[in-house]
């Protein structure tokens, strides 16, 4: 997630860009509601250096939103299924708004019962998935979340792609320090970051996919044409990636991650699938325990010679933007400042 | 898990064999309903072709039972904690039958909640993990469960161990077919394997391991000797261990895979740590849906060409052994017979 854009940086405050990206999602066919939802979601994926789901996005969800294949006016539809089970119809609309107007039932119920989980189906996710997750730790709460995507990922032993890239997502909260959180593809690339690659015609390490041939290839471009990723770590990435398929879209009805056909909205990106969100509150059993043991984790972890926990490079790459701006390419302003119209 | 014994293979009935191990572990230390558990678990993965987590194991029970380094009479102390949320002081017991104690209550709540989560700690844990998970799955419900173990694993980008083994596994049910099942440990390859190979003066393939100076490795007895294991799939599996020690100690009131030591317990082999399991019951928003899916998942599986599915493998082992006994070697089973008494 961390390819980094090329070109001579400029850097603007972080509700400008905020600002700057509503306003381009609103005039392409967002309600105002949405657009408030995704502009923070992308700024700030922009702001933790996090370029594969940063402005790099912008032109897709503009030509997505432009191709009818999603309703950014969707208004989800949210069910109270039982005392643990929240569901939410995302109404063909994206899957963070659906979240977002789930989110309060959701923290309640993990409060009183301990744990809860949140089922997103008929919803569009086209962001980083830590952006859903590190709030919920900055609670006190434990999250994990799983979405599935679209297939370019060829299962481990199989010949031909199936799964999508099916990130898991988890984040917990760290007593005197922010919280820990990991976002990784199942895949052994995440698609934007080949996407980038392809674009910045670079050329990927082994291992990461294959041409249309069903050859290994580290050429991004093959693989984007035709090609298709493969798991990481073999097998078991592959056995976690199926089960993404499981969660995300079985257990939410949603689409699973070959069950969507948008040959129809020619510019259409984003994967029409589900999502689905653990949320579990350790103080009722351990009180503010979890959160000091979660640091001493940490400080085991650099004990052991760790020169980085996970989500470390984000925090650094915001600290650094809360004082500097958020950094951007000018090619990359002039380019949403032309969309903002 | 899969390391196959070496000479002449005889085969004994199911029940034959768990009568077996039943008395072992009865006479070396285990009240009747631990052994009873421990036996029935133990069984059925050398059933299954699970041989790191067979018979292979209980020479390992019975010197820790030896040790007094486990209580095998321990008596399960269950809370129930909130209406998803049980919790069971394992009491410096086995796990299996702390899961067992838990286990009517945590289903109801299940059933009820839609998701509830089951925490165990002061808890041992010696057996594979799918046998923890696949009943739930029997029963038409999805498990997750995490246990941590104990320090031999180094963190990606580390110098030294710091996590165990830490496996994760899931079931979900399938309609007209077993249920879906993985079980895999997040470090390249599971400690029983890298016995197994040390026993059978195997190599093993590059990347799993290091020897005591840090050195890549691949003779197992240098990992086994003071060296250690890797995670699998890099930074990726890495963050994924550390999720374990969060999920399954932090959480849990169980100690990490470091917090423990057995130095005054010569013999002791069982990590003393926790467990976590989530159960979600599908039919609350899915009905029969989640299974139909899940066997549609398997299809196209099928279809891209995968030849065997996660689990298929033990199903395929079960059903010979249900034909012609469960094979283990003449050697293993005379061995079992002296430990009986």
């Amino acid at each position: 997630m961390s390819a980094p854009s090329t070109g001579p940086l400029v850097r603007v405050a972080f509700t400008e860009l905020q600002a700057l990206l509503q306003s381009i999602l609103h005039r392409h066919g967002c309600s105002a509601e949405v657009a408030a939802v995704l502009a923070h979601n992308c700024a700030s994926a922009q702001r933790d250096g996090a370029h594969s789901h940063g402005v790099f996005r912008i032109p897709g969800y503009v030509s997505t939103l432009a191709s009818g294949w999603v309703d950014g006016k969707a208004v989800p539809q949210v069910s109270d299924v039982a005392s643990g089970y929240v569901r939410v119809d995302a109404r063909g609309g994206f899957a963070q708004p659906a979240l977002a107007a789930a989110r309060e039932l959701l923290v309640q119920k993990a409060r009183q019962a301990g744990i809860a989980v949140l089922a997103i189906h008929n919803s569009h996710h086209f962001a980083a998935l830590w952006p859903d997750v590190e709030p919920f730790a900055d609670e006190g709460l434990v999250a994990l979340s799983v979405v599935n995507s679209m297939t370019c990922v060829v299962p481990h032993g199989a010949r031909k792609p199936l799964f999508g890239t099916n990130p898991i997502a988890f984040a917990a909260p760290c007593a005197g320090h922010a919280p820990i959180v990991f976002d990784m593809a199942t895949s052994a690339m995440a698609h934007g970051d080949v996407q980038i690659a392809a674009r910045a015609g670079q050329r990927l390490p082994e291992g990461m996919g294959v041409d249309a041939q069903g050859q290994p290839s580290s050429d991004p471009q093959a693989i984007l044409d035709g090609g298709a990723l493969l798991p990481f770590g073999g097998h078991k990435g592959s056995a976690l990636s199926m089960m993404v398929e499981l969660l995300a879209a079985a257990l939410t009805g949603g689409n699973f991650s070959w069950e969507f056909d948008w040959a129809s909205h020619p510019g259409a990106k984003t994967p029409w699938t589900g999502q689905l969100i653990i949320v579990i509150d350790p103080s009722l059993a351990e009180g503010e325990r979890f959160a000091l043991r979660s640091r001493a984790l940490v400080e085991q972890m650099l004990a052991a010679g760790l020169s980085r926990l996970p989500g470390e490079r984000r925090y650094r790459e915001r600290a650094l933007a809360e004082r500097e701006g958020v950094a951007l390419t000018a090619q990359e302003l002039a380019g949403l400042k032309a969309l903002a119209g």
